[in-house]
C-alpha cells in the first residue's frame, strides 16, 4: 500500500509515460519517504522476534491503551511495561482480558507463539528485592514464547547456593544475571559457564549506590570476560538482548 | 593429577581402610580444596571457545613471557593484549615467532583452530579513530579461529554510509559496535537489524566526553531494546561475549 | 522618566547653573544608577523578539498574577511557563481570558502579533514522552507569533520515520530536536540537513539516564558540528533561541 | 556515477528489459544501498556551508594527509583541525603551501570563496587563555568565506570592558561566546544583547573547573535564555553553528 | 562550677594533701575532661557574636523545643533554623511569644541587642526565588544585632539593576550574594566593589543544575578574587561568616 | 539431611557397590551440588556472631514475616532492619512478643546470649541527627549480646565535648565513629586512640553533601590511618565488622 | 584621560554649542563606552588592597612579561602566580630585579607599601604538602603588604599540634586554613575560634580524593558555621579574601 | 620532660609560691599549651603499634630524610610510604642501611620488634596487578613484627583458586582484601569467613573503573556485611587498621 507511488512510478516509466531519467529525477527528488517506506518494510522482519512493545513510564493510560490497540490487531498480541496498578485499572477496563502483572508491572494482552527451536533463558537474581526486575525479564521471554528457568537469592554474600544452582546454568542458552547493591554476581556467573552472560544492574541498595551505579559500575568491569550490561533496572531490554541471541543462532542454523 | 587426595581417599575407602563416616569427614574437613579441584577441571570446559587471555596492561613483559610461556605450553597458541610497543619488543625476543600487532596492541603466537562451524561477526565502527579498540576485536576473533567482517566510518553524522552497508550486518550473526564521542551509533544499528548488538563505547573525544563516559551512557541509555554494553574500549571483552554467542548456538543445534 | 536626573543636570549645566566639571563630577559619582539606566533603555530594544516572560517554578501563584499583571499592562499580552495545574487555577481566576495548556504548562495573556517575515522552526521530538517539552518550544514560538511544524515520534531507533519527514525538516529555517534516553536524534538530524539544530536533552528515561545527563552529553558529543545545546528539559530556553535566530536575520535582510 | 545501477534498472525497464514488478522487487532487495546512495547525494547539498572537515587529534599524520589530499581535490580547498605542530611538520612536507596556525591549531589548504551576502560572527572570549579556542572558531569561519570581530578578554570579573564592547556585538549576526573557569560571560551577553549566542566553555581553570565542566554548568543553567551551548573547547563545533545560521537565514531570504 | 575538680585538686595541693608528683598524676590519669572543661569555657568567648543556633531539619519538634528552652534560659533568646511550617505549629505552643517566619523557616525567641558599631551587610540575590535562602542570612543577622541592606531581582541576565544598586552594595562592610541556576552573581560583584563577598549558591533551577552544583561550581571558579563560598542554600552559614568579619574587625579597631 | 547423598555415596563404595573410578566419575559429574553442601554447612560456622538478619527495605511485610519465621524457628530468635512504622505494625500482629524501635527502624524477637568475653563497643555520633544510624549499630550489637558505650553530639566543631568524652573511647574494644555533613568526627577520634575505628558515614546534611557523599569522602580520606569505612547509613554493617573484630579476638585467646 | 569624550561633551554644552536635548541624544546612543569609562574609572578605586595580579597559567613566558611591564609601570610594582621555574628564567631575564619563589610559584617585582593599620593573617596548613598553597596565600599578602602567621603541620589527626598553636590563631585578624585529604582543618578551627576562617581545599591525597573534591566537599559541608571556602588549591583567591576582609574593615574604622 | 611547666607551676603551688587561685588562672589564661602537652603524651601511647611513618608522596627526598632521621632517632627503626626509585637513590645514599622495596614503594630502617601475641594477617589480591598495593600493606605489617599470609591471584573470575585457599583465610586474625576493576572479592569473602575483612579498592583497570572507583563502590556496597573499606590503593591505611584489631585484642586479652 505503502510502496504504491514507487510501483505507480515504475509502472508508468515501463509504460513509457515518463522517461529514465525523469523518473530518476523523481526518485531523487523524493528520495527520503521512498527510502523510509523500503526501511519500514525491512523494519517488520526485524520484529520477527519481538512485535514492538510499550514503555508504559511516561505516558498515560490512554495513550498505553491507544497503543495496545494497535498492536493487538496488528499482531493478534501486544505487551506493555511499566504499568503501574493506578494505570492497570484503567486499561483492564478496555481488555478485559488482558493481565496485569503486579510483581512485573506488566500488562499483556494474548502471548506469541512458543518457539519450536530449544533454548532456555536462565534469569538469575542475587536478593529477593530484585525479582521485580527478574519478573520484567522473564515474563517478557515467556510472553514471547520462550521458556525461562528462575534462579533467585543467589547473591555472592553466600556462595554455596549459587554454586548448587551451577547445572540450571549450565543447561540455558542465555544467562540473564540481576544484582543490585554491589552487583558482583553476573561476574562471578561469567567466571563459572561458557553461556552469554546479560547483566542487569539494579537500584537495589542505598547510599553509595547511588541508584544502581555501584551495581553497573561492577558489571562493566567484571574481569570475566564476555559480559553485556544493560541499563539498570532494564530488565525488559536484557530479555529482548536474549531473543536476539536466540532468534539469530536459529536463523544461522537453518 | 590433581584429582589424586580424592581419589585416594575413595580407593582408601574401597579397600575398607577407613569407613564411610570417616571419608565423609575428611571431605568435609578439607573440603574447599577439594571443591576447588573440581571446579578447576569443570572450569577448562567454559575455557573450550577460547583458552585464557593475558591482559597485558599493569604487567610487566616479564611476566607477560612467563604467562605466555605457560599456555603456549598448555596450548599450543596464546594471545596477550594491551601489550604497548616497548613490551612488545621484550616479548618478540623471547618469541621470535610471535607477532604483534599496533594497532589492536595484541601479541599472539599461533592461533586456534578455525571454527568449522558458521557465524561471521561484524565489527563495525563509527570513526576511524575507534579502529585501535575495532582491531582488539575482530583480532581476537579472529585469533580463536572465527571470521570477522570490518566496517569502518559509519557514524551516525553520516547516515548514508551506514545504511550501504547494512547488508553487511546482516548476514553476521553477531554484531560489534564501536564508536566514542556521542556513541550512538550501536543505538541505530539496534533498530535497523535483528542480531544481537554488543556495543562498546570509545574514549575516543574530548571535553564532556569524559573519557568514554558520554558514549557509554548513550549507548546504555539506547532506546533500541537488546544491546549489551561493555566497558569503555573494551574490545576484547566485546569480542569474547560475540564468542560465548556463537559458542552457545553451536552447542545448542547439536 | 528615569531619564529625568540626567536631563536635569545637563539642563543645570546648559543654563551655566554649574560648570562642565561639576557636572562631570555629578556624572562620576552617580555613574551607575545613569549606566543602568541606559542600558535599561537599550534593553527593552532587546526584547523586540520576546518580551519578558515569566518563569512559574519557585514561585508563589500571587508572585505570578502580580508578574503577569504588569506585563499585560506593559505589552498586551503575557506569558509565565512551568505553572502547574493548581497553580493555574489560582491564576486563572484572575485572568479568566488567560488560557493554561497542561502540556506545556504554559499559561498565557493573548499573544504577540505574528510574524510577516518567514521562518518556520521544526520541532522535532523523539518520543511521545518528550512531548511536553516538545510544546513548551512550540507554544512559545507560536506565542511570539511564529510558524512550527511538528514533527513526533522519530527516535533513532526507528530510522525510517524520521527520514519521512525529512522534506519537513528542509522547509524550516531553525530545527528545535527534543529527545531523552539516548539522545542521539540531533546528531542523526545535524548530519542530514543544513539548518541550525537547537538540541533540547529531555530528563525521560530512567537508570543510568540520570535526569537527563545521558542525552546531553550525547548532543554536547554529538559528531555532527553545528549543534547548540540548552539545558536539560528547557524546551523554553531553546525556542528563544531560535527567536533570536530568526530575528537576527530578518534584521539583517533589510 | 554512483546513480549507474538505479540508472540501469530504469533504463532496463523502460527498454522492457524487465516488469515493473521485478523492477519494484530489485528496489527491495537491494533498497539500502541506493537508498544510502541518494542519501549520499543529498548530503553533498548540506555541505554548501563548509565542505567536510578533518578533525586531527587521534589520527596519525598520514591518515589527515590521505584526508586532506582526497578534499583538496573534490573542493580546492581543505581544512583540518587539532593538528598538533609534530604533525604539522608531516603535513607541511607533502602541502608545502598549506598554512599551520599555531594559537588555532588549524591547518588550512586554500580557502573559500568570500560570502557575498552580510552577516559578521562576533568571537567573544572573557580571558586571554581562552584565545586558542577562539581563534579555531575564528579562522574557521575565516576559512569559510566569512567576516569575524575578535573581542577578547572581557571577562565578567571587569564589567567595564565588555559594556565598551558593546556596539561590536550589536553590529554581528551571531555572537559566539568563549569562557573557561565561571564561564558567565555568555549569560551576560545574553542579557544585553537579541543575536542568537553560541556558548563554548573551554577548560581554562583549575580545581573545582574539572576540566571546563564548571564553565558548562553555568552555560547550560544561564538566566539569559536564548543561549546554544557547544562542547567544552569545541570553537570549531560553535563556527559550524555560526555558519548553519548565516546560511539559513541567506537562503530564506531569497 | 564545671572547674571545681580542678580547684579542688589546686587546694588540696595547696594545703599539702597531695604531693606536686601526685597532683601532676592525676592530672594526667584525667586529663581529658580538664582539657575540655578549659575549651568550654574558652568556647563560650567564642560565641560572643552569636549563641548556638539550633538547625531544625533532621530533628523532631520535641528536640528543637528542648534545646530551645535551654538557649533561652542560657542568653535570653534562641534562634533555630529550617523550622518547618508543621513543626513551628508545636513550637510556637510552647513557646507563644516566639515568631516564625514562613520564608526563611527561621523561629526566633527574643533577639540579640543592636550592635553599637557600624557594618551593614548587603544581602544582593539575583532572583525571587533565591529569597528564602537570602531571608535566612539576613534574619538571622538581624537577629544578632546588625543592619541589613536587602538587594533583589539583580541577576546578571539583567545587568542594569544590578548596576543601579551599586552604591548600596559599596556602602556595606560585607556583601552576602545569592544565586541560583548560573550562579554568576557573586563574581560580577566581586569585580565591581572591594567588599568581600560571601557567596551562597542554591538549588533554585533545573536539569543541569544539578541541585545548586552548577552554581556552586560558577562560584568557586569566579575570576574574581577574594570570593568566599558556603554550602548551597547556606544563608545560615552566610550569615554567620558576615558576622565573624564584622566582629573580627571591631574587636581589632579598639 | 543434606549430606545425605554423599554419604550414601560413600557407603556405595564400601559396601563395594561401585568402584573408586565410578565414585569418583559421579563426584565429578554432579560437584556442584556438593561443593554447595559443604560450603554451606560451613556457612553456618561462621554465623556463629550473628545470625542471618534480614534486610526490611524493598520487602513486603509478608516477606519479612516469613524469613523472621524461619530464624525464630532455627535460632530462637530474628533481627530485622529498616523496618518502616507501617511495615512493624503487620509485623508485630504476627509477632506479638516482638519489638520495634522507631529510632533505629528494628525490629527484634528475643536476643541472643550476652557474651561472656569482655569487649565493649562505643557508638560515638556527631550530631543528634546521627542518632537513628548509631541507635541501628548500637541495638544491633546489644541484639547480639554485647555491652554499648553511646557516646552523643560529640562532633569536631565542638572539640571540648569530643576530649571529655576519651576515657569512654578508651575503654572500649571497638569504636563505630558516625557522622554526617563534613564527616570529620572518625578522623580526628583515629588520631587520639589506638583502637580499631568503624566510620559510618551518615546523609545528614544539605547541598553539597550529596546525601552523604561529603562524609564518605572525607572518611576514606582521613589523615589518621587505620579507619574501615562502611557504606553512609549503613549502621547494621558498622556493627557486624565490630562484631567480627570483637569474635576473632575471641577465638585467638583461647 | 579616557574621560575625554564626556568632558568634550558636557564643555561643548557648557558653551551651548549643544543643547540639552542634543547632549542628552549623545548620551544615550553611545552609552556604552561612557558606562565602560566610568566603570573603569571605578575599577581603580576598587584595586585599592591589591592592584591587577597576572595569572601565570595558560599563559606564555611573553605574555607574563608583556602584563608585568605594564603593571610594573603602572603601579612600580607587579606580581604573577603560577609561574613555573622554566617560565621563571625566560622572565628574569627581562626583570633582573624580580624575584621567584619555587615553592610558592610567585613571581614578584618590588612590593607594595606595609599597611600602616594592625591585621595579621594567620595561615595554617594541615600537612607539609600543602605548603606551596599555603606559601601563595602568605605570600601574596606580604606583597600586599600584610603581616603573616605561618602555621603548619597541624592536620586534625594530631589534634595536640593544632591545640598548641591556637593562641597565635586568636591573635590573628583572619585565618587560612589549608588541608588536603580529608580537609577537616577549617571546621575544627572554626569550632575553637571566632574570627573569620577561608578554607583552602588542595588537591593533595590520591584515589578518593579525586583531585581536592573530597576536601572542598568537606569544607562546605563543615558544621562550624561561617567558613568561606575559595577553589582547589587557590590560596591567591584566599588571600584577597583576607585582604578585602581586612580592607574593609580598616574603612569602617575611619 | 614536656610536663615541666605544668609540674613547675605544681611546685610553686605546694611551696606556696602561688596560691590555688592564682595557679588555676594560670592554668586557664594558657590552657591550650598545656592541653597539647598531655595529648602529646597521651599520644605517644597510641603509637605503641606503630611510630608514625612517613607520607613520601608529595614530599622531597630532603624532607622524607629529615623526617627518617628523626624517626630513627627516636625509635630506633623508620617506615616511609611512597617513596619512587628517583627518591629512594637519594634516601639510600643517607641511609646506606635503609632499604627501598620497589614493588610497595616502602623505605625502611630497621624494622620492630616481632610480636609475642598470635595474630596473622591474610593479604589477599585477586589479580597481579594488585600486588603493589598488597605488599605496601604486608611489607607495613612485616615492619611492624607481624606475620602475613599472602594470597595471590584470587579474583572472583576463578573462584576455585579462591575456594582453595579458605583454609589460609580461616588461619588469620584479620583479613586484608584487595581488588581492582569489579572489586568483588572482599564481598565475596565476606560471606566465606567469620574473621573481620578490610577491603582495598585499587586503581587497577581502564574506562568506566575510574581510578578504582567502581571497586570502591562495589565494596561500600558488599552484602556480605562487616567489611571495613579503606581509600583506593591505601594498603598502607588497611595495614594500619588490621594493626589496630590485633593491638586492641591482646590488650584486651591481658
Amino acid at each position: 500500500m505503502n510502496a504504491t507511488p514507487l510501483r505507480a512510478l515504475l509502472e508508468e516509466l515501463a509504460k513509457g509515460d515518463c522517461t529514465p531519467e525523469g523518473a530518476f529525477e523523481k526518485l531523487c527528488t523524493l528520495p527520503f519517504s521512498e527510502a523510509a517506506q523500503t526501511l519500514a518494510d525491512t523494519h517488520r522482519a526485524i520484529r520477527v522476534g519481538l512485535p514492538e512493545i510499550i514503555f508504559g513510564r511516561h505516558k498515560t493510560a490512554q495513550q498505553v491503551i491507544e497503543a495496545m490497540d494497535a498492536l493487538q490487531k496488528a499482531h493478534g498480541h501486544a505487551l506493555a511495561t511499566h504499568v503501574s496498578p493506578e494505570m492497570a485499572v484503567d486499561i483492564q477496563k478496555r481488555f478485559p482480558d488482558g493481565r496485569h502483572d503486579q510483581l512485573s508491572s506488566l500488562f499483556s494482552l494474548g502471548r506469541m507463539e512458543p518457539a519450536t527451536t530449544p533454548g532456555i533463558v536462565a534469569v538469575v537474581c542475587a536478593g529477593t528485592s530484585d525479582i521485580p526486575v527478574a519478573e520484567e525479564a522473564a515474563q517478557t521471554l515467556e510472553f514471547a514464547g520462550r521458556k525461562v528457568s528462575r534462579v533467585r537469592d543467589v547473591g555472592v554474600a553466600g556462595l554455596h547456593r549459587l554454586l548448587a544452582k551451577l547445572d540450571v546454568l549450565r543447561e540455558s542458552g542465555v544467562i540473564i544475571a540481576i544484582a543490585g547493591m554491589e552487583g558482583a554476581l553476573p561476574g562471578v556467573i561469567g567466571g563459572l559457564v561458557s553461556q552469554p552472560v546479560i547483566a542487569v544492574p539494579t537500584s537495589v541498595g542505598y547510599g553509595a549506590n547511588f541508584g544502581g551505579v555501584s551495581a553497573l559500575l561492577t558489571m562493566l568491569n567484571a574481569c570475566s570476560s564476555g559480559i553485556g550490561v544493560v541499563n539498570i533496572d532494564n530488565g525488559f531490554g536484557a530479555a529482548v538482548l536474549a531473543l536476539r541471541i536466540l532468534a539469530a543462532s536459529e536463523t544461522r542454523k537453518n
